[in-house]
């Protein structure tokens, strides 16, 4: 199976205990595709400024990815400036939304039939109208807070459709209403999706389906540099698993929630995208058998 | 094999967004033992006032509950005040110490011989009189922040002698000046204990020993009523469970952490020990097989 990969393309400057970086490569799209590219074709649909380095532009597609959907505009790449005390939650310093103000996903044709579409953190408008563009078999989704609050209607619509909906703890809270986290997940099942899968940062994540609840926790990591990320990688490696796998049911989405767990873990050790490019296909198996070792019960 | 607890019997007043419970049955000793006593001989050392209601005393005779070290002071009996915002961490309102103020623990010459002791987080200059008086197979030890900054020396010291720790994620940092939890457990494991069982709240628990690691969510409840008793729920039974089972290695250790988590899940439930008493070994069995359900990865 193929893979579309909707999202943000961005020049990030990041603070972390361990150190800065300034300008480096970001956005969900680019931290998603540059995992599940190891499992299966991947295509970015975004917008980079006409100031974006072409050498990142050549580190994705000599990684393999498909940028005929990555629309280079007159202006300036998006920027997003962020913080982290404690590793776990990022204090958004600035953002500069630059090109990516006016984006509107344009898909080549080719791009029109897909096997799975993942509709990164952007506004809902422009989520439904991929959705509506594209005749894809599964719709994955992400969706954070700022939407909750400013565009829920049409933030709902856009989950009614999905499949897969990728959501934090808080969120799936204020989405819902509840304040327990088994009840919010049940609750945003009724709203979309055969799957919830509930991103808890260092605590680890859960999938919620009908009739189906399964956890992991971690795979762990002694010395978190940058978590910026973690959650697209996540994505990135659990769709592309998916893909892989070329069906979706119980057993395939408890895997993916590990080679999701296991790509965002390698994204965490280091700032932006130091050392994924490098991380092997061998390198991936081999953590995530690392990590059933962690879980079996016998 | 059978246990000894030593802690706290108090009379607890908390409330929570579901409500408020006045001068209830409470305190560590009184929480691990309801647990332990499915699976093992339970013995309890401790401390109330001549006002505390002999219902209770009863009650916990009537469990099987041996009382024989449970001292009756003149005097009132400790009380605690707290409430929950969030239902993840207590806010302690008072504590009165009482009869608790010059308790120093009185252990009947039968219990000396034991096969595991369980030292409730009380003050460690406490805790290292019981262990030297009592020639233990295995030993437990629980602890709080107010420990670790008011009396560590005494503390590390009872550490260093322990075969299991019970530790919070925050505490465990504040134990060890680490800011990553995996890198805390293990520089915990350099102080003492053959495993530290470091408590994560809603998130679960994880075991570190050398060369062995394992997490495990918590049982999913839909509404957490009252935390009150959570930990010393998960310690009585766990240490149940390995009182139970005449040994501890690795697989015994992941058994136990099913059945403490499932004890705790129980707990948070209602107030106090409401519905506690009347939990059968049965349904503790039918919850550890469930949570079983949710952590297979086949």
């Amino acid at each position: 199976m193929s893979l579309i990969i909707v999202g943000s393309v961005a020049l990030d400057s990041v603070k972390t205990p361990y150190g800065e970086a300034e300008e480096v490569r970001g956005g969900s799209a680019v931290y998603a595709s540059m995992w599940s590219r190891h499992f299966c074709t991947t295509r970015i649909v975004g917008v980079v400024g006409s100031d974006f380095p072409q050498k990142h532009l050549n580190m994705l597609k000599e990684a393999g990815i498909d940028l005929e959907g990555l629309e280079i505009a007159d202006g300036e790449t998006f920027r997003w400036v962020g913080e982290y005390d404690n590793l776990n939650v990022a204090e958004t310093k600035d953002t500069l939304l630059n090109v990516f103000a006016d984006f509107s996903p344009k898909l080549p044709e080719s791009y029109r039939n897909c096997d799975l579409l993942f509709l990164g953190n952007i506004d809902p408008v422009l989520q439904m109208q991929v959705m509506d563009y594209v005749n894809a078999c599964l719709i994955a989704v992400d969706t954070m807070n700022f939407w909750i609050s400013s565009k829920k209607a049409e933030l709902l619509k856009v989950l009614s459709k999905a499949d897969i909906i990728f959501i934090n703890e808080e969120e799936v809270k204020q989405l819902t209403g509840k304040r327990n986290v088994f009840d919010a997940a049940k609750a945003a099942l009724e709203i979309g999706g055969k799957y919830i899968i509930v991103k808890q940062g260092s605590y680890g994540a859960m999938a919620v389906g009908h009739d189906f609840l399964f956890f992991l926790p971690v795979y762990p990591i002694y010395k978190v540099v940058d978590p910026t990320g973690a959650g697209d990688s996540f994505a990135g490696g659990f769709l592309g698993y998916i893909a892989e796998s070329k069906k979706l049911d119980h057993s395939i989405m408890k895997k993916a929630m590990l080679y999701g767990t296991v790509t965002a873990s390698f994204d965490i050790q280091d700032f932006s995208l130091a050392g994924v490019k490098s991380v092997t296909r061998q390198e991936i198996d081999q953590r995530v058998e690392e990590l059933v070792g962690y879980l079996t019960l016998d």
